[in-house]
């Protein structure tokens, strides 16, 4: 963890993966993050991929870093002390992370007038309150008709919960931009993040509203063929598939003449009137006369051969591997410097990462493990709230909170 | 767009989706992004989908409100004066965003030795500088072979550019840490968000490399199966898809009153000797005896009369819905406040979306239109660099810069 963010201090009341991965993006680049679980754990605490001994790799990976007090929620002394947190003082606190509704016990206006400058962050699925999840908030939106093979009717999810993690990440930035405001301004903030929000918020940034009014219709699915430009998967002579990807002139230029195809593409160049070297819509309109060239070239060749033909003829390409294909074999898990081994709760040590973003000359220091539930309720009570061993006690006795599982 | 960031001042020299997302998101809070242009325009400057004119709907989305300086980046002279506007003194300037190679004339060091408390956020390919996008960095970390139909062999790319735009939120968090620890500290830094290494931590952050390594294989691809939890589309009467999902006790109880199956599943649950409502994993175990129960019911009714009765139920579902069926007709583009109708340079007037976070008690203000290229190189060169307008005429005399394309 980098210590860029040390001392910022945000709370945390989360389950499923947006508000998660949005207080793990902070707290690896310093912040503290206290989360409060529910005393057995919330919604998504046994959720899988889990270990044998029945804990979630998930919830690990997601919490990793983090400190947990478990306190029972159903009750209002729980309520209690978890708004009190939220609100705890200090010019850092006063941050809250969530995916809570916007009323009940932890809505905004509540902890703001405990706290005037309180910053709440919360993640929703729509912006009107209702329930939507990353695959309810992904089929209303057309990727699902768009991703696949072309002669597909039903549509393909995605399988990489890319809603819930551009929404984690957005997150981030927004609750940044509040604290950055509350510095200047002494102002509070309910920032709210719904799903839905970032779904049509990014078909406008890619310019997929104004196509589809301005066409008056969906483009069509295409399988792998990347739209509007040059690139697909292909086949080698060994079985396994490489995706070959020319965008730049140089990469185009480049792919020509590692197989050997420049003359052909001419040739063809000449017979369609067209030049492809500058356009790349030019290569997508006439893909499927230039997809066998490549298939072609590939098929005869191994994806080791194609690797090496590649590389040495700077063509953007990727070997297809699986997710165990990647972290076991593949050259990327190997060296990066991203991953360090880490002991967790399942009762498993494995490589854990810590921040994607870089920060050179700054110490990465240790990705860090997932806390035990309730693994840091004394010392929460005790370092933020300022209880007494006396009152902390009281509270264990009462199951108003709980210590970590034994 | 807001005024959080107000008075920050970004410099972009950048292409593609994850750069330029990342100085949309901080415009839409307020800051300033000044892009530089080569006069033309980038390598993405034409990228598909176009206007009849010729121009991109995708760059008009992802550069919306920035400002537009062209320069022509190929002379000495050009690039001078890019280092010129990136080094601008200022306490909140200093910043520059780019997925321009490590090395080059816009390395950070060259930056740093004209500002020592430069930031420079650079977005990367793969973290040992070569060439990576969207498609082959999914391509190496397996998730097109979990994508798709179970009796797919060949990979499934996905359509939306996920690793692209997650990147481009990274980016966007990371430079807001680091303009922070900037305040703290007075310390300058570089930035590296290589698309690969967003990868490697989100399948950690996922569990997903503990699980492939603690089980020894990759899970199975499932198509739109929602792993470990319930969940699927399914087919209506009326020849739709409805997507449904049971992740929490409350949302499956709620899904068999609402189809009344809750006998049938409970003589299932004998049957079987296991119990449903509690344990999602237990779900996902025996959805091949859940799913045709589900499918009868969901078969006999419309998507209409589906959605009546999930939202009487409380059941988590949505439609599945074309592009252009959200954007026209769905319920959610309709009342957004997110759009504002905006004229851009393409010639055309479309709803365009400001920043998917709300910021409850400020001001949304409008979502701006795409610069034409140039269209402030004027403004900036006499503004930013303090250039008379004496200088700023010699500069387009040599065509060194270029003002807006009539």
């Amino acid at each position: 963890m980098y210590d860029l963010l040390k001392g910022l201090r945000i709370v945390e009341g989360s389950s499923f993966i947006a508000a998660p991965s949005c207080g793990l993006h902070l707290l690896q680049l310093g912040a503290e993050v206290i989360r409060f679980d529910n005393i057995g754990g919330g919604p998504d605490f046994r959720r899988w991929p889990l270990a044998p001994n029945g804990l979630s790799f998930y919830w690990e990976g997601l919490n990793k870093g983090k400190k947990s007090i478990a306190i029972d929620l159903t009750r209002p002394e729980g309520r209690e002390l978890a708004v009190t947190l939220a609100t705890a003082p200090g010019k850092d606190g006063g941050i809250f992370l969530t995916n809570f509704p916007v009323g009940g016990f932890l809505a905004h206006d509540k902890l703001a007038a405990r706290r005037a400058d309180m910053i709440s962050v919360r993640v929703m699925g729509w912006a009107d309150g209702t329930t939507g999840v990353d695959y309810t908030v992904n089929a209303a939106f057309g990727y699902p008709y768009l991703t696949g093979p072309s002669d597909q009717t039903a549509p393909v999810n995605h399988i990489m919960p890319s809603w819930d993690l551009l929404t984690g990440a957005s997150a981030a930035y927004s609750l940044l931009a509040a604290e950055r405001y509350r510095r200047e301004t002494g102002k509070g903030q309910e920032v709210r993040l719904p799903l839905g929000d970032v779904a049509m918020a990014t078909l406008s940034h890619l310019g997929q509203v104004a196509e589809v009014l301005t066409s008056g219709a969906d483009r069509p699915r295409m399988g792998n063929d990347i739209f509007g430009a040059f690139g697909r998967d292909f086949l080698t002579r060994d079985g396994k598939r490489v995706m070959v990807v020319a965008i730049t002139p140089r990469q185009w230029t480049g792919m020509l003449k590692g197989f050997g195809l420049t003359e052909k593409v001419a040739a063809l160049e000449a017979e369609l009137g067209v030049t492809f070297a500058k356009d790349e819509g030019i290569r997508f309109a006439h893909r499927h006369r230039l997809f066998p060239l490549i298939e072609a070239a590939i098929a005869t060749r191994t994806q080791a051969e194609c690797g090496k033909l590649f590389d040495e003829s700077d063509i953007c390409w990727g070997p297809y591997q699986s997710v165990h294909e990647a972290v076991t074999e593949g050259p990327h898990f190997k060296n990066s410097p991203l991953f360090a081994e880490a002991s967790h709760p399942s009762g498993h040590t494995y490589p854990t990462s810590g921040p994607a973003p870089s920060f050179l000359g700054l110490d990465r220091g240790a990705a860090g493990s997932a806390p035990k539930l309730g693994q840091h309720t004394d010392e929460v009570l005790s370092g933020v709230l300022g209880l007494s061993s006396g009152e902390i006690g009281k509270l264990h006795d009462q199951k108003v909170v709980a210590g970590p599982e034994k």
